[in-house]
């Protein structure tokens, strides 16, 4: 159907895993774990979310076991992870890192309400599903790592984002738009929205 | 049957919802916490502990699910939390909500005890699996707000009422008692237990 | 086939599950948590890993469901956990939890990484999920307890053990060897990687 657009949606997915990744290792250097912990605490970041999403949805089997190469991939990353995070904070910036974790954010909350939906779940609820499969890993991260959770108390919206792009979505699909410029257009709403809240630095009230 | 049994059992229900929704609110205000924060912890207060149960005996849909209504009562009080726990505040003293909380915990003790033992579960592990209905809950709520739980240290009864609780819906079950009247009986003397061991400062060994 | 292996097999499980509690004891003594924080610890760790594969894997009942005897026996120790305590480290040294520790984790693992190939998993999923179910048990404990979990930060090899004897015994599996015979070697692989380990403190790259 759309080949070019399944696969501009693969490349992001792909990115999106490794941003998630990423953003673990740089956590287990901060707290100083062993390869093993910055193994753990990666994939816990990059497929927590998607696995409590497949708990709560039934869904077998889970994405990682289906897509072992990208588990494949950051067990052979972790060995380097500390090499790894040297090389790409001198090649790439904090800005790319937002984006990529942006991009993230945004596929695997549309995702995971368009999934929920999918197994015949309320609106409400697929996109609260959506928004917990974007987020969760994150949360695992900051709770292995024995800290508050960085979404509950950072008031930069990101779970906020997610939701406004989670009904995007379900707006664009009870507009019959085909799912993938559905999925498309809301993820890039929730990038859009996470620069511009970045940008400008709004908060959300404590 | 018992309309009206049944009635007191869905206000019940309510009561406890919100009271165990309050204590995340207070917790998340702690912590201070933003509205997301806020919110994420509320619902993992009061909708953990059923949450896991359904998981542990494969039951779908969960609860919020067929019930959104509360997750969405949730939602929108999660907005105006700060203004709402001012006013609660006010409004109900502590010891309100120490029994709206001490009646969510007989009643999720002792509902999960007979769901779990509908699953054809033995007596022993229907108790064990309603006790965590009731304080898993807290128990999340706690790890995300990155403290040790209340109820693992805390030495004052919660978690062993809900245990004796439940071994007396045990016995009036094995009694033939009509379910709605042990729920109730259960409940009562749970929240009974609660008061008394509150009351005379009772404490477990540590 | 082998009666005597068979009972091996269930003495090494037996006492691998009360190591495992007993490492909740301690860790609970350490936090000063009260008799129920102190159970719930210690089933955490003793049945948390096999939960999880369970859990993973859709497998029920739960193997503490089936064996409802180690959950009442964990229960009633809780209740003496301070004297027990205080008897073990007078009548049992510090090694023998270590030896007795490390055959828990090396039979949780090579058996679920059975588990998981039993139920069609491919070999690097399953060699994960049995590290997991192994070591799962002691993230919950330190989660738990508030604390960034050992295994993560300890540098002194424990999943790596548990990995590289996962690995032994996918081989031997695809050798033909007979898989009450292939669990035993693999396990006893990690027991003694972990001595030896130990003993020479060698320790991973941070």
């Amino acid at each position: 159907m759309h080949p070019r657009l399944t696969l501009a949606l693969t490349l992001m997915e792909a990115l999106a895993i490794f941003a998630y990744a990423i953003s673990g290792f740089i956590e287990a250097r901060n707290r100083r774990l062993d390869a093993v912990g910055t193994f753990l605490v990666a994939i816990a970041t990059a497929f927590g979310g998607g696995t409590l999403r497949d708990v709560l949805l039934e869904r077998r089997p889970f994405y990682w076991v289906e897509h072992q190469g990208y588990l494949i991939a950051i067990f052979v990353m972790s060995m380097f992870a500390p090499t790894l995070l040297k090389m790409t904070s001198r090649l790439i910036s904090q800005r790319v890192l937002l984006v990529a974790d942006a991009i993230g954010l945004g596929l695997f909350s549309v995702g995971g309400t368009a999934l929920a939906h999918d197994a015949l779940m309320p609106w409400f609820i697929s996109v609260m599903m959506g928004v917990l499969t974007g987020v969760f890993g994150g949360v695992i991260r900051d709770v292995l790592c024995n800290e508050v959770p960085l979404i509950l108390r950072d008031s930069r919206p990101y779970a906020t984002c997610a939701f406004v792009g989670c009904w995007l979505y379900v707006l664009l699909d009870l507009a019959s738009v085909d799912t993938v410029y559905s999925v498309l257009i809301a993820t890039g709403f929730i990038l859009l929205a996470r620069l511009v809240t970045f940008r400008f630095d709004i908060r959300l009230p404590h």
